[in-house]
This record gives C-alpha cells, sequence and structure tokens, in this order.
C-alpha cells in the first residue's frame, strides 16, 4: 500500500502542534475532524479575492463566487456517488439536514399512531427530530436494539415495520462503536413496504467509500466538519420523487420564484430548499475537502483506516482491565471504552489529555445507547486519516499509565 | 472627523484588487460585505492552530475552542447593546433567525384569523416565513405600506394593529432603499396592547449604533455576512420573556439535557435553541468583525456613511434621465435606481462592471417592494464603512455612460 500517511499529516498544520508540551494526538475525529491546508487555503482565497453573494449579481466577483459555490454540488455528488447533483441539497450540517426530513417531508405526512424506526445506536441529530413528531403529533417511536458486539442486524429492522411505519432513520456507523450497519439490506426491504429510509451518513462517509446511487436510501446526510472540511458546511441526498413531495423547510431568498402580498411560488428543487444566503465559503472549503479525500482516494483510507482500528483493537482488547463496547467485525475504527470501578470517562480523558491525546468522554449525543450499554459516559477514542500505528501506541501507554493512577 | 478610511480599505484585501482591468469599486454591500484581514486571520488560526468541536470535550483544544466560541456571544451582546448575553442565540444568519421565530414562538400559538403586520418593504427572509403560517394555519398577513419617499409612518403600523394582532415583523432599515424606519415607535406601541414585534436588522446593524435593549423588541436578527463576518454567521437577540414561550426549533445535539426512548428534555436557553454542532469558526470569525466594527466606532462609521449618502444622493439626484427610488431624509447610504424607457437595471449593472464597479440589478428579495414602486427590478449601489466619496464618482462617472449607450 502506498499511503503516504506523513505526506497526509504534513498537509493537516494543526497536528505539528504540541499539547501540554506534548505533540499533539488527535483522536477526537468522531466530534469533529481537522482541516487540510488546502482547505484553510481556499477560504482565505474566497474570502481575500473572490467573495461576493451568490446567485444575485451580475457583477463579476458574484458570478466568480456563483460559479464556485455551485460547483461544490457536483462535487458533492461524486463524492457520494450521485447521478444526479440536482438531488444534492446544501445545508450547515447534518442536524439541519435530518430537521429538513422531518420538517418538511415527515410532519405534513404522518399522523397519529404512524411509526418510524430507529435503533438505538442513534446519534441525538437522528432521534430529537423523530421526539419532536412523537410530541407534537402523536408519531409512535419503534426502536431497534443493537447486540452486545454492537452489531445491528438488519432482520431486527425489517421484523419492526409493520403497517404503519413510515420511515426507518438510521446511523450507517455508529458514531461510538464504530460499527458499519447493513443499510442497503434495510433499503431494499423498506422499498418493498413502500417505507422511506433515512441514513445518518455522518461517519460512515468519512470513513468508508459511499455510494448513495447504490444504497438507494431516500435521505442521506452528510457533514461537512467530519469530512476534514470547514463548521457549519454539510449536505443531504434526497432522492427526486421525495424531494417532490416536501413543502419548503426554511423560507426566505432564493428558494421562491415568486412573492407577493397574497401568494407565493416556489423556486425548483434543490433550491427551493435552500433559504437565504447559504454557507458560500463553507460549502466552496467543503468541496475542496472533498477533492482532497477523492485524491488520497476513499478505498486507500478506508484500507488504512482498518489497519490502525485491526491494530487498535488488539491492543485494546489486551487490557484487562478495561472495557470496550462493542467488537463487531463490521467496524472501523471508533473505540469506546471505560475502566469499570475505576476512573471515571472523564478521568480518562483528562490524564490523556496531559499527554497531549485528545478523546472524547461524555455520552457522545448517543444517550439511549450508553443507557443499552448499561453505562453513563464512555471515553473515546476515534481515528482519522492522518492517524498512525504510533498514536496508537500512545493511546496504549497513556491508557497504562491511567490504570497505575486509578486502577 | 478622524475617521481614516484609506486605513480601513488597507486593512480589506480584496479590495485592492482589480476587476475587469479596473480597481474593484464594490457597491453591493447590502448583498454581502467584505472581510478585513484580522477576521481572515482569526479563521485560519481558528484551523490552523486550535480546531476542535465545542461544548463535548475534555481536551485542551475542545477547551480552547470552546471559549473562543463562547466568548463571541458576549461580544455579539456588546455590539447590540443587550446587558443579558443568555438572549443572544447563535445563528447561521437571519433567514435561519426568522425562521426559528416562525417555527418556534408562532406557529404553536397562532390560529387561523390571527394577523401578522408587515411593510411592503421587507426582505424575503421577513415574508416567507410568515406567508407559510398563512398557508399552513390560516394566519393573516396585513401590509402597511411605505410612503413615495420610501418612509415607514409609525403610526400607519400602529392602526393597522387590532384584536387579532399577534405579531409585527418589519425591517429596521431597509434593504432596497436604505429608509430607516422608527422601530421604537412601533414596539412601544405594540407592547402597549400585549403584540410581539420582530426587527429585522440584517441592513440596520451594518449601518448604525443599534441598542436592542433600547429598542425593546421582543425578537432582533443579525447576519454575519453582512456585517463583515463569515458566510454562515449570525445571531438573533431574543427578550427571556419570549425564549420561555418558544419550544426548539431544531433538534439535536446540545439543546438537550436528557434523552431516552421515551422522553426528552430540553437544556436552558439559549442552548435549546442551537442544535448539534454550530458554526463554531464563522462565530469566532463574526466575533472579531464585530470587534473590528466596534474598535472603529459604530458612530464614526454612520458618520463616514451619513456623509457619503449624502454626496451621493446629491450627484444621483442630479442626474434627471435617472430615476432614484425613495429619498427619505432617514436614509442610508443604499440607493435603488433605474434609467426609465433606457436600460434595463441589468444592462447598468453589466455596463457598470466593465469599468470594476460592482452593484446589484434585481428584486432584491423584496418583489412585494417591487410592485409597489411599479418597477421589475432596480440596480441597487449599496456602500459600506470602506467606501469613498472618490468611488462615488466613479459611480456617476460610469452611469453616464450607461446613459450614453442606452439614453
Amino acid at each position: 500500500m502506498s499511503y503516504d500517511v506523513e505526506a497526509i499529516r504534513a498537509d493537516f498544520p494543526i497536528l505539528a502542534r504540541e499539547v501540554n508540551g506534548k505533540p499533539l494526538v488527535y483522536l477526537d475525529n468522531g466530534a469533529s475532524a481537522q482541516k487540510p491546508q488546502v482547505v484553510i487555503d481556499a477560504i482565505t482565497q474566497a474570502y481575500a479575492q473572490e467573495y461576493s453573494n451568490v446567485h444575485r449579481g451580475l457583477h463579476y466577483l458574484s458570478n466568480l463566487a456563483t460559479e464556485k459555490y455551485e460547483g461544490t454540488r457536483g462535487t458533492i455528488a461524486r463524492f457520494l456517488g450521485a447521478a444526479d447533483e440536482d438531488e444534492i441539497i446544501s445545508t450547515s450540517g447534518t442536524t439541519e439536514a435530518i430537521n429538513m426530513v422531518a420538517y418538511s417531508w415527515a410532519m405534513p405526512r404522518m399522523e397519529a399512531g404512524d411509526e418510524i424506526i430507529l435503533t438505538v445506536a442513534e446519534h441525538h441529530a437522528n432521534i430529537v427530530p423523530w421526539h419532536f413528531l412523537r410530541e407534537r403529533q402523536g408519531v409512535n417511536l419503534v426502536w431497534v436494539d443493537v447486540d452486545s458486539n454492537g452489531d445491528l442486524d438488519p432482520q431486527a429492522v425489517i421484523d419492526a415495520m409493520g403497517p404503519r411505519t413510515k420511515l426507518v432513520a438510521l446511523s450507517h456507523m455508529s458514531n461510538v462503536l464504530g460499527t458499519v450497519f447493513d443499510v442497503k439490506s434495510v433499503v431494499d426491504a423498506a422499498h418493498a413496504r413502500d417505507i422511506a429510509v433515512l441514513v445518518d451518513g455522518s461517519q460512515a462517509a468519512v470513513h468508508l467509500p459511499v455510494n448513495v446511487d447504490e444504497i438507494g436510501a431516500d435521505f442521506y446526510a452528510i457533514t461537512g466538519h467530519k469530512l476534514y472540511g470547514p463548521s457549519g458546511s454539510g449536505a443531504i441526498h434526497i432522492k427526486r420523487a421525495r424531494m417532490e413531495e416536501m413543502r419548503p423547510f426554511m423560507g426566505g431568498g432564493d428558494m421562491i420564484r415568486e412573492v407577493s402580498r397574497e401568494v407565493i411560488t416556489w423556486n425548483d428543487p434543490p433550491m427551493k430548499f435552500e433559504a437565504g444566503t447559504p454557507g458560500i465559503v463553507q460549502q466552496i472549503g467543503l468541496g475542496v475537502a472533498l477533492e482532497y479525500m477523492m485524491g488520497v482516494g476513499m478505498e486507500n483510507i478506508a484500507a488504512h483506516e482498518a489497519d490502525l482500528a485491526t491494530y487498535a483493537s488488539t491492543l485494546l482488547h489486551g487490557l484487562n482491565w478495561l472495557n470496550v463496547q462493542g467488537n463487531s467485525k463490521n467496524k472501523g475504527a471508533i473505540f469506546s471504552f471505560t475502566m469499570p470501578g475505576a476512573a471515571h470517562a472523564h478521568d480518562i480523558s483528562t490524564v490523556l489529555d496531559k499527554k497531549g491525546i485528545a478523546v472524547r468522554a461524555g455520552h457522545h449525543c448517543a444517550q439511549p445507547l450508553m443507557e443499552h450499554m448499561g453505562v453513563n459516559a464512555t471515553a473515546r477514542a476515534s481515528f482519522g486519516m492522518y492517524n498512525t500505528r504510533a498514536e496508537v501506541d500512545a493511546l496504549i501507554e497513556a491508557l497504562e499509565l491511567c490504570h497505575e493512577l486509578f486502577g
């Protein structure tokens, strides 16, 4: 494998810094990823030389900014394997994307007693918008568990589908356990029953080659800040047939065709769902980030991270005082762990931080999964394209120190 | 006056560039403003040295990013004259802010036959969310006209208030005409009748000292990209009593206290209304932009722009073949104009662009106002803190060329 991780690391300026006097070991990629210099440069270039509002001007800078901004839609489509770039809607991230689906598609078509199937491993972004429908219009949430390995049996999801099921909303990859779910089987079964499927691709698109046309989900959301792109960037792929069913989410500029005192008509999708001045420079930066990832190659990134996952898994499971949550065979390089009877997750994070190692401690916006696993919080080490085996070693060494201190 | 406009210009790198072989004369500030180097540097610094997700980590970078991000809330409060920084909610801009109010405050409390008062001069961002309530739940929109000078008589708004009026939503400054509306009189009269008031401060906050506590509106929205800050940044000031009445808008991370399969509880405001990973770096950049403006001084900016407005007004009104829309005494440096019987607004923009002058042509997201004025489109020159009298001269010269070509 010609994966030159040191060359990749050199592209990310923050990785050269120290934290608490130690070289930064950034293992909090599940929360947000760092940015390569090309993304930072693209942002600088946009603001210092090429900035204007988009869609609205006829002057040079407006046309230039519009071209760059709109070009991102094609890049996102290519990254996601979407043949039709007009099925891509720009968002500020997965949270806005899923709320859009909840407000625009689900809210006007779901009645009391209708059902939404969720897995217990969902991120709050893919839970709370559906709780709104429960609270506000009596929709029932139907939960499917993961097993003790953190695996989701697609048959369990299929078995939960009933005559009132209108939607299955599930993650493609758990942000806590790293498990990759077989969303394709769920989509096929759901579509055979006229049930729509929303896939939260926030983690999967970072770590795996994703092809939304092959998966066939009605809705597939990604978030830019986890994809080595700017904060406040993102997109959702929505099948044209579902877009046609959606009423607008937010109202404002660009999404209208005509506004009068009495009536209003809408722009064509995807513009119909992009209200107001968009995150112009963030989306341009996201396009550059995705080009960067595609330049390295998603297969190569996935292979590199698989190697890290195997290496880390062996070493972490070798620590018999460490409880590692989830041990699926279909698992990416995201590890949650606790030290039962010894250090709290927050203590682990604090000790690791002293060694320059950034991991996250808490419920990871996945409280139902925490409850299912019988823990309040875990520490989580989540790897990215720039992490190394040496950083796994550093993690293990720091955990051993933690065990000495608290064990 | 010690306003050193050349020093300010030197702070904005894009102003040194040429367009079509001519020095850029950027008069499209009403659509979006350019960014000073300190803002660009803050973004670079954040991504290259200090980036992490916020609120969620316990590690060094997360604490650092959280501190910087949360510090922005205080800066925005200071900029807006809000004594209580917890009345500031971060948004991606005015569009999201007003939609939040529509979905979270208005939707659950307005019934068929209830009324919302709007002025005809509103931007679509302050029209379309209310049309949603008309379409979806039978709320009536009550329109108040501006006069031929572009002035809004506050008494006309007050006269429109009736027993079913629940909200007045109006701009503080017209994005088309530059007229500053007397929102304080409207707020006082509305509150005497238990009517809430939303003020769209997208333009006013750029050009005038604003004090939301003095104005007393229930909701006051600003948008960062017009305030010399990053795209995708913004905020809304909401009085605590109104926040208490609001249900959440978007669901996701950070806005919850606890999530289980069956129930959900909310975080305290303002977090209750900030779902998911926010626009971390955009908000940090917005804070720096507001500090920059406050460093120059809003009174000084307003005085400089008042000088430009007077100078431009005299010269523009001297062109007897040019129809300048609106001539209020309470008018900022935003000018809309047409060449009746000669050039279309888009032709004007195109000719000006050849001279390096960026103005916008179209309906400026204000179609009801266009209809009221009896035009389809105008060309608009909108000035900012870095514009000069020499740029007004350049505009006049280019308009004369346009008159020669099309007149």
